[in-house]
């Protein structure tokens, strides 16, 4: 078990970047004191050492290809003397290798590839590695989809754990707009073993942004405030908060349930020493596994406990001839305006596949799909496909935490797709299918979502991220509707699984398609199904589940249905004539 | 215990008439010979004694004031004589006082009205029971309401046991139209002890009728048939079925579960005594309490257990100003018409309720509004009343089995309806409410269903007929409205009883109150609700109900669905355009 998984608080060290300024004579790059500055660097450690610290920082920060390119250090130099010198200062103590923003944007909003990024991170990883750190810290991101690469390199190219912390500005958004429980949802999906907040703002500004991330997430969770915002005094960079008033603002998030502090920006170690006083004798709060299945875009979540999810299957291009000759063309203008139809109807979720399209790669096709959706539009998706280079490309392309279709309960598929789900820490959407073909039966269906989920636990997935698909079969072949949505009750409240129905293929071969699929909505709404597949163009069926959220309780009094009223066409006949 | 309660066959007479006509030398009334040919009677009596028949009838079929009338017969004398008569022939055998049709038409084919049959049935029954008579045959009965009338006017003046046999043609009719399953549910319902068929047609023509009779009854079930078809041969009338092959069809009659066996129209006591050898050794069928909930006009029955029971709401006056108006000003002919529009909408029931309308009375008008209705429309009735005058009098009125609407868990009015409903054998709806006003869980609303399962009881009603409508309480209330599925689910489970859902009170106040509608509609019927109070007049209510039965397996493949999907408006716009 590592320290930080025990019970009980861990401490980091405070600023670098503004201590050095203060003590080094020149203006020159931080990361150039490793090799000109080292004796510095090391009583700045050794300070932060004296004051409690349980994990010393690498002066790393920007140490990257890039920055130092810039300056023409070599980044595996630079590494290893920073590595060496906090190893001085503190021998006996954690070092962490840290690993700052590339300082360049990446796509969609930038130039820089993921690849790009990704090398110049792994470079810093294997060097940091090379030299003997102890933990990689990745901090002070903006853009998700950035620490998102930075983790990857740190799990691809070490052994190391991995910490990762963003930056929030007052609204309680990164620079490109990520909120604090998407943070959550993708970095514990890409398995760090600790992340949080950083850098930002004050401690007193940083409290409901600790908060937000504290409630959705089930790992350790650090923060590393500024003293403050800066202010110029004196031709001098001041930080306006006091180490005082900085303790006791960590100390009401040491409350919350934050248990790695430490400071950024402005803090020495007087401010750490404050923090370690504020917070002895306090028992940290006990960690909760939390049990909610969070989804998101870079920037946009949902909790699937909060909500009825309403998944589009109006992307999937088979059977809409437009739509398939779209993706054959890579029209993407085309597909990406459908998406946002979708969008814009209500779905939560896309579904989107592109297997079986005549002449085309399924794995570039569904990359790029993914790329040119998340250029424009904030909307989750869900992707499918039962090949794992193709969904290993996708999920990684995919900035988010993405919803897999397309597994079910046959071995080889388990196998196969559950490693690349669990890697990229997205949510998954099984079959009640295997090797004996479809179940029919409710008690079926039931035994096979259980032997779903215990090869999921196998493969470390956490129950909550997996959603029971139970199967509508068509009612024209004989399919008995009710047993699905039985199946679907009876998962949930022995398994605790979330469920998903695909609504449309109840009524497949019959007249009157519409009729019969908003009637089973409203039937699988009453039974408590969790998620949606349908076609989110069809008005009616908008209308029946805004008409089932007030029902069932999900739109209390039915506001929300007021309000929406006036957009739907009257439907009842009173009774006033004879 | 009475001796056709227990297990073991009972023996009837048979044919009195045919022999009758055989022995006297001259042309007279049957019921003329207890008076002047006392010895031959009582000469055939002993003949069925001899052949070991345990009831011996009276000679009393046509002894009513219409038919003694013309010959000048007072009516006690000849009643008195015959039991005499039989007593006499059967000193150690059980006296059977025989009602037949008073052989005029009732109301609404006939003239004669309701009060005038019963008048003419009480003096008999006061006669018989007078002489000392061991029980009542009521017996060839083809008009239901007087069955009725005479099993009526049986209870109400004496403390006898009631038998009651009709007779069927070959269609499985009664000249009024009833089926077997309808006689049934009404005989049962007004409590006579042993019910079934007689005279009609030979015994192997009555085979299927027999049949529905037992699939039907919970009590012993009687059969008298024939000697087959009478023919003219000689100048006088035989009968074409030999006593050999009339014991034979009676024996298949022991063998599907009738219990007590006799003959009708040109048997002899060598038939009842063909028939006793031919059941000797065979242990009788146990007799079991059917579970299905039947309910009926004077000829249409359905069983609650065979389909969703959709009850129409489109009849009741009050929030339809024209229909109030028809009712104050007794418009039947606009009330019938509404009611049969209802029917042809597809209402399996049509609630009434004629309380609180400005300057009438409730009663008259409730028993002129079933009057009007039955003259005209065979749909069975729902009687909504909590004023135990007007059921009384709409029960007697009303020529079926009704559903009784108006009940609910509280004491009073438990107490003062039920023994109305259990007296003619009505069927009853209610409500979980109680002193403490409408319940809102679905624990109070199971426990005050279970108060009234277990009152009902304690009032001998049949837990099939007790009906709860676990009140569906508007969401603009704020109410919840998955509480009340739930607490009918549970209900249904827990109690065995049978749910009611008034489904349009879900949108009381709210916009687009159609859309909630089918919406709740089809929730309920995933969950199994039995009967579902509606508009029947809102096509997508209807349209709604048929893909629930698809969906809930009672069209399976959906073929009547399909059948349908031609009238219904296509609602489905396909993915087919980017
Ligand atoms: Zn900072
Ligand atoms: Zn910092
Ligand atoms: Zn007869």
């Amino acid at each position: 078990m590592k320290p930080w998984d025990k019970d009980g608080f861990i401490f980091f060290d405070g600023g670098m970047g503004t201590q050095l300024q203060k003590r080094i004579p020149e203006r020159i790059l931080p990361e150039e004191a490793n090799i000109r500055y080292p004796e510095i660097l090391e009583e700045i450690q050794r300070e932060y050492v004296k004051a409690g610290a349980d994990i010393i920082t690498t002066n790393t920060f920007g140490a990257n290809p890039y920055k130092l390119g810039k300056v023409g250090l070599d980044l595996e130099t630079v590494v290893e003397a920073a590595v060496s010198i906090a190893r001085r200062a503190a021998p006996d103590r954690l070092v962490a290798l840290d690993i700052g923003p590339l300082g360049r944007m990446m796509e969609p909003t930038g130039e820089m590839t993921f690849e790009e990024a990704y090398d110049a991170f792994r470079r810093q990883v294997v060097a940091g590695a090379g030299a003997g750190c102890d933990l990689i810290l990745i901090e002070t991101m903006s853009d998700l989809q950035e620490a998102r690469c930075a983790v990857l390199a740190a799990k691809e190219n070490s052994d190391l754990p991995v910490f990762c912390t963003m930056t929030f500005d007052e609204k309680g958004h990164t620079l490109t707009g990520t909120d604090p429980r998407t943070m959550v949802a993708v970095l514990e999906g890409l398995g760090v073993d600790v992340l949080g907040v950083n850098c930002s703002l004050g401690p007193d500004k940083l409290l409901p942004i600790v908060k937000e991330v504290l409630d959705n997430a089930s790992i350790p969770v650090m923060v590393q405030p500024n003293a403050g915002m800066p202010v110029y005094r004196d031709g001098q960079t001041h930080y306006d908060i006091s180490k005082e008033h900085f303790a006791e603002n960590l100390a009401i998030m040491a409350d919350m349930g934050a248990t790695i502090l430490g400071g950024c920006c402005g803090t020495d170690a007087s401010y750490i020493e404050k923090v370690r006083e504020a917070v002895t004798g306090k028992a940290p709060v006990q960690r909760k596994e939390k049990a909610h299945t969070l989804i998101c875009s870079y920037r946009k979540s949902f909790s699937m406990d909060e909500q009825v999810t309403i998944v589009s299957e109006n992307v999937l291009p088979h059977g809409n001839k437009t739509l398939m000759e779209a993706f054959i063309r890579e029209d993407y203008r085309k597909i990406v305006s459908k998406v946002r139809g979708a969008k814009n109807k209500g779905a939560h979720l896309v579904d989107l596949r592109t297997a079986g399209l005549p002449g085309k790669d399924e794995t570039l096709l569904m990359v790029e799909t993914i790329k040119n959706i998340q250029k424009s539009l904030d909307v989750p998706l869900m992707l499918e496909s039962r090949n794992p280079q193709t969904l290993e490309a996708a999920l990684r392309t995919y900035n988010g935490k993405a919803v897999v279709n397309g597994l079910d309960g046959s071995r080889k598929t388990m196998e196969t797709l559950f490693p690349v789900v669990k890697k990229y820490g997205a949510a998954v959407v099984a079959l009640t299918l295997d090797e004996d073909g479809p179940a029919r039966t409710w008690q079926k269906r039931l035994s096979i979502a259980e032997k779903i989920l215990k090869t999921a636990k196998k493969f470390e997935l956490s129950p909550r991220d997996v959603i029971i698909d139970p199967m509508v079969l068509p009612v024209a072949n004989g399919a008995d509707a009710m047993d699905t949505i039985r199946a679907a009750a009876a998962i949930k409240e022995e398994l605790g699984l979330k469920v998903l129905l695909g609504i449309g293929n109840v009524s497949f071969k019959m007249p009157e398609r519409g009729l019969l699929d908003r009637t089973y909505l409203a039937m699988a709404l009453s039974w408590g199904v969790d998620a949606l597949l349908l076609n989110v163009e069809q008005e009616e069926m908008m209308q029946t589940i805004q008409a089932g959220l007030v029902l069932t309780g999900r739109d209390p009094g039915g506001s929300q249905y007021v309000l929406a009223a006036g957009s739907v066409p009257e439907a009842r006949a009173d009774l006033d004539e004879v």
